[in-house]
């Protein structure tokens, strides 16, 4: 058996500045850029005060890293537990199509809390984060579908994907990339069940993927040994947590695939899952000139793991909850020609047409797009207007995806919608944060962005 | 479906002080004793001094719980998280057998830290930890032998128990209880895979659901909702990490059966699945009146859990591998005549006679034994001598078990082995903390027991 997690680990120790193509830096400053807009956003957003809180209650009041929706310092173990927390919250923050997991929520989170406290630079915080993105997507990549049917992989393979951005900054060999793997996959956890409920455990996942991963990290860094084969081991996470898991995929073209780059912006302010059917009905009502109240009906083609993870969502009761329902989101595209933060917080719940709209879809599995995804998201409708007409429209490239991507000045019209959603910074603040991402690479050391002693 | 879950959650609520047996508070502060030594025990010992600069490092340097091992206060998430690794690395805190759960160890260090920070009482502390033990006992047992092939019970079950210790200090409503099982249930981790490379995760899978547990029940009191159906839910727990689950253990005769009372102490400083085989082997030489040398071969009849979680271990290269390694405590108890902290420490690595013998034993599934598992711990031998006798033995309840536990004294006996070893405490605060623990139930409220501002 190849140790396709030891060849990861000692890629991962070797990446160097250098060694990174300028169209990834560039990416990855857009990442940063639009992950800081999600974090942002999620200020006063529930449940993210009572995350704010439990670190106030549980952490030191004063540190190197801060709360950026609380504009205060604490440990970096709290600043990643919060930021992670608060950036996954308003679903505006990315995804990486084949892994399914969001690597920037859990990610950055992790990485700028210790680079703050360890004073490290822009470039530093960068080669982290790629060495983050680059592991956790492959990790989702290897533990195969079947993981993702019961588990949040954000939550799961987030938790190793954060250690390793941090143990990038720490300076890590590829021996102590093995134990901080080790420490970190066995404390890998999140279940979707709570989908069911509309229950706040989503954000849960990522607050402690980030956390729990910068734990490894540093107490890998202090001695803290960890199993040698936490993915492909016999009581590994593939063993206990997969039944289709492929550990060629861990070191699948290291240095010559940048999986950063396939990483897709978020357009619509909802589950992935929706994006692609959202875009197919924008695009077929605009074709046909399509009115929400000429609409009878829409079934929407999608892959297995669309409905799994939106098929426990009939009637949603909160905003939250809404933003995994397919219906309502197709409800929101269909009356109000978009799902933005706006529109769910204004018409997804208590509009009536929307709630007309959401009974009249249905999903579908679709042998197509489930045999394309996780590599494809493709996205198919078919509407039947009220005159019994059926008009069917299919979107290869979903808007956001890596081949329909956003624009620097798409992604800071998107930035200030995030912020000014919540309020959590002002317009020259706003500005002055965009500027910072576009820098992000010069930094000799990475200030404070918003808390102020 | 019935809803155990609920029926669980109600019983929680409903407990009180006056409905708990004699018995039951009598074994509880005889478990907090034997919990509270293999706690301090841990000073000193690798790699709890890793855990202890963790929490320094990302913790406050005050407050009102405190760190056993340091004689220092900080908030109870820390406290938890240090206590619950010192008090599982000597391996000698307490084990359910039927739910195959170290419940001591998650659940006592997040209640008392718990119990501290909120000016509770001894006897609000006792209920606390009975009602973790009651339910994380059930739900170990809910969650089926499948489980334990590949997850630490008590990484993953401890989290939940942990959760509704706290809860119960906290004045859970049944409707509470339902969310904290969701937040504990959905972060529960820990993975067998470490026992490979004797890697540390074992005690981080104590402490990480001490303190996880002990968030999720201090965030549900702030109003975080978790999921519903945790146990029992088609992505739930039994869903991505059982395959043989029964939800009804989680409402077996609740308020009838006091499931605490059924822990078994340890009396070997070993891995629990080696203490019935220990036993055998300590009876057929006593009767046969034989010595090490006179041995030529070992075999011991065993379930398939110690075949599972021993097997991986061959030669062992850390004393805590030792732990688990049948043919180290066979030969400790061969050659020196127990398995005690201080042999293991001075002779399980070291001593040739005990190497030599480790090579003599082998274990092989016996359908007896494993048939009554895990509701019994049966010890079998097989002893073939130089001169080609062979004898057998078979012990029914192991030193420890509840058929055959110890009294007051052989535990007021471990308790100062166990801070003898360490030297954690001197010989007058050890009669303290025996006092303390013999008048738990009197204690208007819990002091700190050897931090002194």
């Amino acid at each position: 058996m190849t140790n396709t997690t030891r060849a990861l680990a000692e890629f991962l120790a070797e990446l160097r500045y250098e060694d990174i193509p300028d169209a990834v830096l560039d990416r990855c400053e857009e990442l940063f850029l639009d992950w800081l807009g999600s974090a942002l956003a999620g200020k006063d957003y529930a449940p993210i005060p009572i995350f704010e809180r439990f670190a106030l209650l549980m952490g030191p009041h004063a540190g190197k890293s801060e709360i950026l929706t609380l504009r205060t310092s604490t440990s970096p173990y709290f600043a990643a537990f919060v930021n992670a927390a608060a950036s996954h919250v308003v679903e505006q923050d990315d995804l990486h199509n084949s892994s399914v997991l969001h690597p920037g929520t859990v990610v950055f989170p992790a990485v700028l809390a210790a680079a703050q406290a360890e004073g490290k630079s822009g470039r530093e915080l960068i080669v982290a984060a790629v060495a983050g993105y680059e592991a956790g997507i492959r990790i989702g990549e290897s533990l195969g579908r079947s993981h993702y049917t019961i588990f949040h992989t954000t939550g799961t393979v987030g938790t190793l994907a954060a250690a390793v951005g941090v143990g990038k900054l720490l300076g890590f060999s590829s021996d102590d990339f093995m134990h901080a793997l080790g420490s970190a996959g066995t404390q890998a956890a999140g279940l979707w069940e709570f989908l069911r409920d509309g229950a706040d455990s989503k954000q849960l996942h990522t607050a402690k993927a980030a956390a729990d991963g910068l734990l490894a990290a540093y107490m890998t860094a202090d001695g803290l040994t960890g199993a040698q084969r936490i993915l492909d081991g016999k009581q590994g996470m593939a063993a206990g947590m997969s039944q289709d898991a492929d550990p060629v995929c861990l070191a699948d073209q290291l240095g010559k695939r940048w999986a950063l780059i396939e990483t897709s912006f978020k357009f619509h302010a909802s589950c992935r899952h929706t994006h692609p059917a959202a875009d197919a009905l924008l695009a077929v009502m605009k074709r046909e000139g399509l009115n929400h109240s000429d609409i009878a009906a829409v079934v929407t083609p999608v892959h297995q793991a669309a409905i799994d993870v939106l098929g426990p969502v009939n009637e949603p009761s909160t905003v939250h909850q809404a933003k995994f329902s397919m219906g309502t989101v197709l409800g929101l595209i269909a009356v109000h020609g978009k799902a933005g933060l706006e529109e769910f917080q204004t018409h997804a719940l208590k509009d009536e047409e929307v709630a007309v709209f959401r009974r009249l879809v249905t999903m579908r599995l679709d042998p197509e797009v489930n045999e394309a995804y996780p590599s494809k998201w493709i996205g198919k409708v078919e509407v039947t207007t009220q005159n019994g007409q059926v008009h069917q429209a299919t979107v290869r490239d979903p808007k956001g995806d890596p081949e329909n991507t956003l624009s620097r000045t798409e992604l800071e019209h998107k930035f200030r919608r995030l912020v000014g959603f919540s309020g959590a910074v002002d317009e020259s603040e706003s500005k002055q944060l965009v500027a910072f991402s576009w820098g992000l690479r010069e930094l000799d050391s990475l200030p404070m962005l918003l808390t102020h002693a």
